[in-house]
């Protein structure tokens, strides 16, 4: 059985499944190189219009490895190189979930710690088990979370994500909803399909328009004002000349359902 | 009947009412037209202190005018001038609100969807009844909000600002006020009540203040920190020198009320 | 007595105490001068692992020392060089805080306004009494907060910022933890030991950790993501070669407690 499980229905939603439950679904090399091609392969597949990130066992998702970084201090470099290419890895993974062109959703089951709460906060979009839990918990062995850090402060403000990285703490789901960690959480027994209807209802738009938007979303929020504007135009009047948005736009004024040349 | 009304009244209060119902306040070339100059006088009239940007009719504003966006699709290159033109002077209008020299709070009945959600989200302040409702529908019809999320994304976390892109979603009023989008919403009746009384506080300032405070504030939001406060403390020792501050500095030692220079 | 009490215990909690309650704890040139060199002092001390900011009296801090400030406006340049000496000296004691390799929680106990607000704002954590108020009431008195909304706009989204602002209006305890100005509120009588109980817990971590990452955490904030990232990694592989991750790791796996290399 694969660590990381494939499932896309014939809505274009695609279901990656964390499915190395013994290992608390750990971000181990293979782990980090099957999520790569995963979010590689459905950015230039057609067929997916969006991805859910799951997890199969009690954990979403544990982080890092640790007894297999702590194997990799070896060398005469104490494993500087071998780190460094784990973190590179990981770090590429993370960034192939915000450069991906479909969006994608994590669907958080249980703890999502370390790597793992940075996964769920480089998700587009996430919805959290009432009984799932996130922290960034590095300071309680001496290693700071930060390279989890740098997705999380990009999601809540100073105060929150400085609470969970210097106290280790536990965040409640209800509370990573308060501070903008996740979109909302809800009954575990409810969360599959909550999400699915999510998916669904991306999935039923233009891949074109949302691989636009999601790109334009994420470059314009590093730009100074004016510049966002010069861009965010460009970017919009590209998107009004595309075949898509002529037939959206028709399609409303003429009170008929959309099709899209990609459905 | 103009479309865009003015009223300005003794307290230096500037009431901006979207007046084309039948078009659900639209922003017709003729509203951005309106608007602009509209927000350019503000910016320069010495009687105006704060600015309150009201609508007639249901809606509050319901983004760009599809139908006449369509008719721009002519000529040989489908329209790509024509929309490059409304576009750059639709981001010209919502930096002028953010540019202008006056406070500019929105005052917020109904659905405010695509560019209306911009306008709302470009105001310094806003007020919503509870029964109005947000969106950035664009996706519906193949057409990525990605000027709107210029504004929005400046005031609500990422994946809020991505719920509402991704999906197209109606935004209720108390949500709007939980992620940011407006500092409260309130009843339907109370609402003129609430935005005036704030408008009226807001009014009885130093505008040389405001103005000063304004620019500042939307400056230093762009720069490091070390710049940030650089900068900010060269506008305080400015600020410190002119007239006004040393009026109510004096008057709050004196504990009498103060008499600021253009009031 | 002095104007700022220092007292440090034997778990390297460092308590800091603003005591001039008849000024209402102003940040008059002395309290600066107290405050800066207290904080440098903190961030050399090994013995000195997490910092408390609190003070004695209703107020916790009101602000510049209006009066002091008054009293320099004298000489051809009515000030001006006062002023930049103040505000200078001001700005940097705010980065000081920022630039610490201490962590530093602020225990609010009463209003804290103007840069009394910045103070709080530039802590990295803060716990209020759910009696505490905070304002930016410069507009009153023609002075707007320029440098205070440093720090407030950089732990609060805009509109709420510009509400405080614009209006100098007080915000209770219980909003400014809703909108991220600080972590939490609680009674008056559980403040101090709840704010000794989170204090106590990061002084169990690695101050090499903390430092560490307190350090990239400001650092990498105001990077693009990609540039965030590389820095962030970079700082991970240093801190996994460090003694102490070596050991809090090892001790994870051995399911012990870790000794860090300066407890």
């Amino acid at each position: 059985m694969s660590i990381l499980l494939r499932d896309l229905d014939s809505d274009g939603v695609l279901r990656l499944t964390l499915n190395d439950a013994a290992k608390r679904n750990a971000l181990s090399e293979a782990m980090l190189t099957e999520l790569g091609t995963a979010f590689d392969d459905a950015g230039r597949d057609p067929k997916v219009r969006v991805i859910i990130l799951a997890a199969n066992g009690p954990a979403f998702c544990a982080g890092h490895d640790l007894k297999e970084m702590t194997a990799g201090r070896t060398g005469e470099d104490r494993g500087r190189a071998y780190f460094t290419r784990i973190l590179t890895q990981c770090s590429s993974v993370m960034q192939g979930i915000v450069n991906c062109p479909k969006p994608v959703i994590a669907e958080v089951t249980g703890i999502a710690t370390a790597a793992g709460c940075q996964l769920v906060a480089s998700c587009d979009l996430a919805v959290a088990a009432d009984t799932a839990k996130f922290s960034t918990p590095g300071v309680h062995i001496g290693l700071f979370c930060s390279t989890p850090m740098v997705a999380l402060s990009r999601n809540v403000s100073n105060k929150h994500a400085m609470e969970m990285l210097l106290t280790g703490d536990m965040t409640s789901a209800e509370r990573a909803a308060e501070i903008g960690l996740v979109n909302r959480c809800t009954s575990p027994d409810a969360l599959r399909d909550d999400v699915m209807a999510m998916a669904r209802k991306i999935a039923s738009k233009s891949s074109m328009t949302l691989a636009t938007g999601k790109r334009a979303f994420y470059a314009q929020a590093q730009m100074p004002l004016a510049d966002a504007y010069d861009y965010a135009s460009r970017v919009m009047v590209d998107n009004m000349l595309a075949r898509d948005a002529e037939e959206g736009i028709g399609a409303f004024i003429e009170k008929r359902a959309p099709e899209w040349q990609d459905a």
